[in-house]
């Protein structure tokens, strides 16, 4: 059995090969701080006793679900700690498919890479909606896609890698359709803090037993390689997805859950207002400098991602090799996101020099 | 689907639920120190540029699969280090179930109980072979029970729960049977760092592309909640490992790896040798209580467990509650390890406390 293996590491790996210096704009890395009380958090863990080093609970630590669980207006049953959103999406996606009812699940093009990956290993099959041209999915487009053959939904707002954040009303259409089809909608939301545009309604609004909500505190306080995120269940799917869990990892990183407990209890609202204008100081600032180099651009509505066309430059992985070594700015091959955007490249806002990547990029074009 | 989810964490959650002393023997939870350098590398962790708090390669920090590489003696390429060894063994089934050589994974009878879950979750068929008294396998009854169908054999040494320590005779012959039938010897050797007896043999001693090595730093630096552990796979079957790892955990948590480099790099061997000395103090302090309590006990060649046998007092997880509310002391039952250890009690050597459990134990039983 051979999976997709999504490209990200590969191009990244790529990127600290040569023997030049390269803007890094591949993944969502983020590049600005953790919060204070996040590094506190850990300094402080790494002096309790030997009981504090052993396995927390295999559904996380139980402050930090209550923790989640009181953010997101949840029962605390309903939270499994995951590692990062990454096992999230596996655990819900899994869960789908084990209920019988259909193996097909619908994702939108261009999608997350991860998530068709995903599809073909848990033995599903792979149902590609189109969104339009800045992103959005038509509900009417999922619909037609849904049968009784559905089993998920896949979807993620604000979005990767289109910067699209789906309207309340879009989210109360896809919940309809998972219950109209008794199949689950999976909403990643991973990006809810990078909502630029004030429109983000989480999956959580639309009160249903057919939606499972992804999130990690990954983006949101800046610690990708911490591994800490979470999914909300309806509460009669949580159990089974908890064996899987345990069955999988037996339990999350205890140093990391604790860390991230210590931010969320420490953290003011500050924080994460200064990372989302930083974001959109730097959204200006790329898309400004696209636009003078007479590229097609997307202004993200949300998450970290501008995608760039250059005329007759199609989004492939050798073109994006040749980037990095020709003009030293190492992005996503539009390719890796579906069929929809191969004409098109990716561009993480995860670097103080999205300007200066922007200039390099001009320069190659011209 | 409904899976057998381990009890471990159930019995946990129940003794430290009861309103007394509980003298907790219910996990492999080491109550002793982690190395100071272990300490020392996540302080420092805490304290590095944000870089080093995003996502680490998705098979592990390259130094440390180094590390592992060079301990091994196997090429880095075959390292992929995993979020413990639960994911580590869950990584290896379902390799061998996916080549499609068969359905049916070998166990042992007692049996560590996260493998035949695995096993029922990636759709494999459990066979089980018992083992003798003292837990040994004759790998006669591996070759009785292996079959064209057989897709793995999965074992455990230093035995959790018998404490048997296999001979490098039953290992190479282990091996010889997976290659006789092109299934996979699945060696899980997390206790190899508490083999009391001197006769613990790797299954990486004997040479051959039918075997995947699991291990952890779980127990070997007592940090059971830090989730680092890695499998070695032959060279042509690490690709696939790799991508699964990928589509469902992403990666491992960094601050974790970080502190196990760290204390791989400077913990002395008299680190190591310390707590198996403890350990052995512990088997006989604890061995000595049961025998004046006219207990019957197996006596561990390796790992943390003693099992005991009360007249008439039979391993079952209400019995097991009954032993915390009215002795104070928690165990796991042996029902929960296989049909033929049913009449017992497995208890984890975790605790200073081994004499006063076994007194209280004598005292419940007089």
């Amino acid at each position: 059995m051979e999976y997709e293996t999504p490209l990200f590491f590969r191009v990244m790996k790529y990127a600290s090969s040569v023997d030049r210096d390269v803007i890094d704009m591949v993944s969502g890395n983020p590049d600005w701080e953790p919060p204070q009380a996040l590094r506190d958090g850990l300094s402080e863990y790494a002096d309790l006793e030997p009981a504090a080093f052993q396995y927390p609970p295999s559904d996380g630590l139980l402050e930090l679900r209550k923790e989640i669980a009181a953010r997101r207006g949840v029962d605390v049953e309903q939270v499994v700690v995951t590692n990062g959103a990454g096992e999230a999406n596996y655990l819900a996606m899994a869960r789908a498919l084990e209920r019988d009812r259909g193996e097909d699940v619908i994702l939108t093009d261009p999608v997350y890479p991860y998530y068709p990956g995903k599809t073909t290993m848990l033995g599903g099959t792979q149902r590609f909606v189109a969104t339009d041209d800045e992103g959005q999915l038509d509900p009417a487009d999922v619909r037609a896609a849904a049968s009784e053959e559905t089993a998920a939904i896949v979807v993620n707002s604000p979005n990767n890698p289109t910067g699209a954040v789906y309207s309340a009303e879009t989210v109360r259409e896809l919940v309809a359709i998972a219950e109209e089809y008794d199949a689950l909608l999976i909403s990643d939301e991973v990006y809810d803090n990078f909502d630029l545009s004030g429109e983000f309604a989480s999956a959580l609004s639309v009160d249903s037993n057919h939606r499972i909500v992804t999130n990690a505190f990954s983006k949101s306080l800046a610690i990708t390689g911490f591994r800490v995120g979470y999914a909300i269940f309806p509460p009669e799917l949580v159990e089974n997805a908890r064996s899987r869990h345990m069955l999988v990892n037996v339990a999350g990183s205890r140093p990391s859950q604790y860390a991230v407990l210590n931010a969320l209890r420490e953290t003011e609202p500050d924080y994460y207002e200064r990372n989302r204008e930083l974001l959109r100081e730097r959204v200006d600032a790329f898309t400004d400098a696209l636009e003078e180099a007479g590229a097609e651009y997307t202004t993200p509505k949300g998450a970290f991602y501008v995608m760039a066309r250059f005329e007759g430059y199609p989004g492939t992985l050798e073109n994006v090799f040749e980037l990095i070594d020709e003009a030293g700015v190492a992005g996503m091959p539009g390719e890796a996101f579906g069929d929809s955007r191969t004409e098109w490249l990716r561009f993480a806002l995860v670097t103080p020099r999205v300007e200066e990547a922007a200039e390099r990029l001009a320069t190659r074009f011209v």
